[in-house]
């Protein structure tokens, strides 16, 4: 089952603001039902928005085909629904870059990229076990953040991908899921995922990370990538950095998959990525809990930046780069 | 109004699970509801355990005087209710010390303990101040984690009194609270007392600390203590570590404040001492809140170790041990 897919003229995706209490598909047939489920993360994860952004333009193009203000309006929202992951963007301009030929010409382009999208999920997935099997033989204890695998995608994950696949091939021991706050895709989505995997694996709070490395529980972290810069500077989920530091403390592997498509080398450092805040009501809301007292603020970014001095490996669907020897994006 | 006090022959504490929704006054006056109080945290904080052991003896001493048996067992029960902070057994032992005089006796050492600690919190705020003041002038912008403030203690607090007193002496420009996953004692219990403090704060994710101090958002990390050992080696809330190697990597001061009652020179390093695990359910229920797939388990350490080297210095009630510069507990 794909996370999103176009069928019958319009856009389905799984809510994932619903899971792991319901499986709901989702039908987006106007634009602004695409920005809305971007924006709400019912659609997450590098590469299933660079598809939800090409699909939108898809649809966009079918609806609004001789309406040209309306459809270039329609295409700069989906381009900026959010501006962290460089998938977004990219699966937009690739999609719209056809619009002069014909909306099935638009639609072909964001088929291609769903597929393509796939295929890198499979190559990834070989690539990074290979590597975590050579990294921590025989059988690896994993830590991973956010979530990175199916539903971040189309089908298989990024760094969950080579997580399922280390457990196909037996060499993995057992996952900690980093639960991922503010809004616990850890602990809903990848444990879900996982679960469904038949993995071993244990949820724990953000602030554990480190500590739990430190204390030998952990052989490596593996984690995926919003945009992965010129020099190997990594954008990832808030919270990624600290997993990556105390990855460096304990002298444990720190691996980044991701596809191409998310490797861009026209951003030179992190410095230069805009970070998006998400405003409060993410983290000092939290459903029907008691939490912070009345009109209290947050700051949320929702991304960090890890140096590329912290990160062992950076492993994409063509290739496998040791920045720990050198190696260049 | 104190957090924790004798009243009436019985313990009177503020209830900290109630918070920020209900300010809920609990009357302790079996052994048992005092260990409950203790376990479910409606008590909680170094200096606050250590008055909560005490004063418990002083109510086991006057319940059961007549009792060898009863009692010695009572005393047992209060000293291993938790088993990180120091001062809870500590606080046990002291009055324990006295349980052969007479209960009055008893209770005179733990209300004693309990002066001691209010004292104490007003002398580290004075210090704390002090080298905060110094350690970035003219206007801190601090990042704490869980709760140090009156709550944790009696009145006052530890690394949220030096926050306050900063504040008093117009040399605070803002707060970042870590939100302090599971049990959200930042966004609870910190941003209830910084809001009455009048205190310009913020709540933010625990993993969003290190990236935060790299974008330059942070100048100084304060945060309080569960133990402190011969070495340095820090234990305190998980999380605490991975805002110390976020400063570090910053080049940030990080602060420890705790009283004297907390350093424990009979445990040589971290390594040594033993870190509660609260079990599965405060991580993967979160109140009414979807989160994990049913039946997935959680790895929830309590506490977690800060090696001594990333403490720029610890302050006490009595002393600013500058670590940084070779100086020893």
């Amino acid at each position: 089952m794909r996370t999103i897919d176009w069928v019958d003229d319009a856009i389905e995706i799984i809510d994932q603001t619903a899971l792991p209490d319901r499986t709901t598909v989702l039908r987006l047939s106007t634009v602004e039902t695409v920005v809305d489920a971007i924006r709400s993360l019912a659609v997450r994860g590098a590469p299933a928005l660079g598809v939800a952004g090409a699909l939108g333009v898809a649809l966009a193009a079918r609806l609004h085909h001789d309406e040209p203000q309306r459809l270039a309006d329609a295409v700069e929202r989906l381009r900026t629904a959010r501006p962290t992951a460089v998938n977004l963007a990219r699966g937009v301009d690739r999609a719209a870059a056809r619009l002069a030929e014909s909306p099935s010409a638009v639609l072909a382009e964001a088929v291609a990229l769903r597929d393509e999208e796939e295929a890198a999920s499979v190559a990834m997935a070989r690539l990074g076990a290979d590597l975590l099997g050579q990294l921590c033989p025989p059988r690896c204890r994993l830590l991973t953040h956010c979530n990175t695998g199916a539903l971040a995608t189309v089908t298989g994950g990024t760094a969950l991908g080579v997580v399922v696949e280390l457990h196909r091939r037996g060499g993995l021991e057992s996952v900690i899921a980093s639960e991922t706050r503010p809004l616990l895709q850890g602990a809903r989505l990848t444990a879900w995922e996982l679960d469904r995997a038949g993995v071993d694996f244990r949820v724990a709070v953000d602030g554990a990370g480190p500590f739990l490395m430190a204390r030998g529980r952990v052989d490596a972290v593996v984690v995926g990538a919003d945009r992965i810069c010129a020099n190997g500077d990594t954008i990832n989920k808030i919270g990624t950095y600290a997993h990556a530091l105390g990855a460096r403390r304990a002298g444990l592997p720190f691996v980044v998959v991701a596809p191409e498509s998310t490797v861009d080398p026209a951003t030179a450092t992190g410095a230069q990525v805009e970070i998006e805040d998400r405003g409060s009501a993410e983290v000092v809301s939290f459903a029907a809990a008691r939490t912070t007292p009345a009109g209290a603020g947050a700051v949320n970014p929702a991304f960090d930046v890890t140096p590329a001095d912290l990160v062992t490996a950076v492993v994409t669907d063509r290739r496998v780069i040791r920045l720990d020897r050198g190696e260049q994006i």
